[in-house]
């Protein structure tokens, strides 16, 4: 039995990352956590199984329906947490007093779905979550402008557009209307203008209680575009006379005028009324972002403004504003935009093993060159030097060292280039410092 | 019943991690991340979730016990990872022809195991293991001490060993003795002598059919202590006459010459012929690493050289060796050895909001100095100076810049160091220059 071969295979909606892909997904992840860092917000994790009634407590069927949830060994009702955001209202409830607030934290980690896969969606995939909890302050709304901004900017975008909203106004204008209380519906509504057309949507706020003369400010309000100047006259106007309108409308003038005194440029912003995000979880301002040179993706970067994040689980209010990285988005549109280097290896030098009784001169060298912060990788196995050499450029390293008999007798090395094959001989008799200087040289520019 | 509160906890047996513990335990994870990459393993990641006949493939009646599973939406038999082995073995052989070998990898990520969860264990831990697959070769071999010594000098500690032995010359003494069929037998009853004592283990050895005289020589083999050269060359007297002892003595001679000659200092390595690592599975070299200031941690670091890591999924051979860096564990002595500190925040500086009229000053200095590299956080309420001192002391953070009207009037800042109160005015009034260099003055130095 021990030859029946398994057939190695993954789980439909679940894949494997090999390094070309790993690699990026690393990088950003870890840019994700720099910026992040920078600004104050803490590392957390959280398991990853949790008692059920925990992760069930505010899904909605569609949630519940697809989450993986089963009985464990001690009998206990369990599932796996299907977003970062209901660990984290759990977790806030149960260590707020020692936390203290405001508490601002980030979590990078996996969440799972057992959603259809069709359209690219997995079933595991990671969330970037930052939030700080425990403050209405506007000044950690901006914060959040000003992370994407960073964040994106950091990963190697500029062309990117920061849209921003306060749910606030189109609420405070449907307390005004007296159709508070459909908001959901209308909102639905709203969400299909695109797909079902201006007609279909009238007809449906209509059916929610809505006038002519109301539906027609309610989609002027959502349509309005241009310069954040213009647009904010407009909100303004459309605001007067709804104390919460009115409130969500100087919010988000405050917003803009502190993001631009904070630096971000006015090319990587908008006020963008048609944002909803979710239709009762955020209370204030919301965000999406989107790529200038790939708007079809969608938003990369979404979140807003909620007013109680953990009222299921403590008495105690906790108001919070955060958002999220969509890292396979945003892998994805990198893909496309050509982003990623066709590169398997995070070294960049390879030291040949050009004669195997040389080995322990090589893996000597390589401690040098790693001790100057280089990262080098011996080739394992004396095989013939094309061989070596194919491999060094399948794996995408930058430079390879050879060094024979007479190069180790000579006190000097051969540097090669893969990209243009130019090579020159290094001198090494006095240590590694003219070779890390040769290699740094080109490294550092590509 | 939306006021009805549920209780906010965890599971038994898994934990939150607040961010002062989660912060080393990220720097470590970065630390191994940097460490590996610089000798060009590659990361990679596999599903959480695998079909269950994968991972039950090659379980022991254990690990088949300690397993989450379940069935999933698709009626399809479910497993969560209890290692990042069997997901290499599988994914090795369903991707080899297109990684090509030799081929690294390194797979920080967590794993499952429904276990007890007295002393200290958890049903959700982290490894960070590193491997070469395709390649035979004593370099990588090698490679695998190097790395260790690395990591571990680069998280901070110098007093350690890395225990190494040769499974080939216990083995091969076996043989001699005509005993290796019952090797899994002999390793048993030897990994029983600290607890049950001598006379036990022999009588266990016995039973398997040794003589009193094989016994001895069993029993000193794996009791040789001492330096290096005297434990090489009582080794290699007990290997005499056996092919595969003698193998397993010449690999492990050139092992350590070759890591003496690659810079590791023999005050961190040693020769350890009680090391076994695993009834089966090694075949080759095994290393241990202990703690010389917490020995009672038992191994930080362990690994070894297997012939054959995915005979289960493909009929491809595949040898490999690595080893895996044990985190919680490292954690733990880290905390009892006192290199944790007692910071929550990722940040080293915090701008009060000292008055809300110049909340959008203190952003954009924030932004300046985290130009800078520097991670500033702005206290997000304008709240009593004292209330906000108090947070960025609870908090853990060294310094806090203040700017009331008279400093913005006069565009300076007070900059005050929370360890020592010692506070300076420091002028802005030509850009945060300045001030960022008072800050790194200090801050660069704790």
């Amino acid at each position: 039995m021990k030859n029946q071969i398994i057939k190695p295979k993954t789980l439909k909606g679940f894949r494997d990352f090999l390094p070309q892909v790993m690699m990026p997904r690393e990088a950003i992840m870890e840019t994700a956590r720099r910026i992040y860092r920078s600004y104050g917000y803490a590392p957390i994790d959280t398991p990853t199984l949790e008692h059920l009634e925990i992760l069930t407590g505010k899904g909605s069927e569609e949630t519940d329906r697809q989450m993986y949830h089963f009985i464990d060994h001690g009998k206990r009702a369990v599932g796996m947490r299907f977003d970062l955001t209901v660990p984290l209202a759990r977790f806030a409830a149960q260590h707020i007093e020692q936390l203290g607030t405001p508490f601002k934290r980030y979590h990078i980690a996996n969440v799972w779905r057992g959603e259809n896969t069709q359209a690219g969606r997995y079933r595991e995939f990671a969330q970037c979550d930052f939030d700080t909890i425990g403050t209405t302050s506007i000044a950690s709304d901006v914060e959040c402008v000003l992370v994407i901004n960073d964040l994106l900017r950091a990963i190697g975008f500029q062309a990117f557009t920061i849209r921003i909203n306060n749910r606030k106004v189109l609420n405070g204008l449907l307390e005004k209307f007296e159709l508070r209380d459909k908001s959901t519906e209308v909102l639905r509504a709203i969400d299909k203008f695109e797909k079902a057309g201006r007609e279909k949507v009238v007809a449906e706020i209509k059916a929610c209680g809505g006038t002519e003369a109301q539906i027609d400010q309610i989609l002027e309000l959502v349509a309005i575009k241009g310069r954040p100047s213009h647009v904010l006259e407009r909100l303004g106007e459309l605001a007067q006379g709804n104390d919460l309108a009115e409130l969500g409308f100087s919010q988000l003038s405050e917003l803009c005028g502190l993001v631009k005194q904070a630096g971000v440029s006015e090319e990587n912003f908008s006020i963008d009324p048609s944002i909803a995000r979710g239709l009762d979880y955020y209370t204030g301002v919301v965000f999406e972002t989107s790529l200038d040179d790939d708007p079809g993706i969608g938003s990369i970067c979404s979140g807003g403004r909620y007013d109680n994040l953990a009222e299921l689980y403590t008495k105690r209010e906790l108001p919070g504003v955060g958002a999220s990285l969509g890292l396979d988005r945003l892998l994805a549109a990198m893909e496309r935009l050509g982003m990623i280097p066709a590169v398997s290896t995070p070294a960049d030098v390879m030291i040949l093993q050009f004669d195997g009784q040389y080995l322990g001169h090589y893996l000597a060298m390589a401690s040098e060159l790693r001790k100057a912060g280089l990262g080098v990788e011996v080739y394992p196995d004396a095989k013939k030097a094309g061989q070596q050499f194919k491999y060094a450029d399948k794996r995408g390293f930058q430079a390879c060292i050879v060094a024979g008999e007479t190069e180790v007798e000579s006190q000097t090395v051969q540097l090669k280039w893969l990209q243009d094959g130019v090579q020159t001989e290094v001198d090494v008799s006095q240590g590694t410092t003219a070779l890390v200087n040769a290699l740094r040289q080109r490294i550092d520019k590509s």
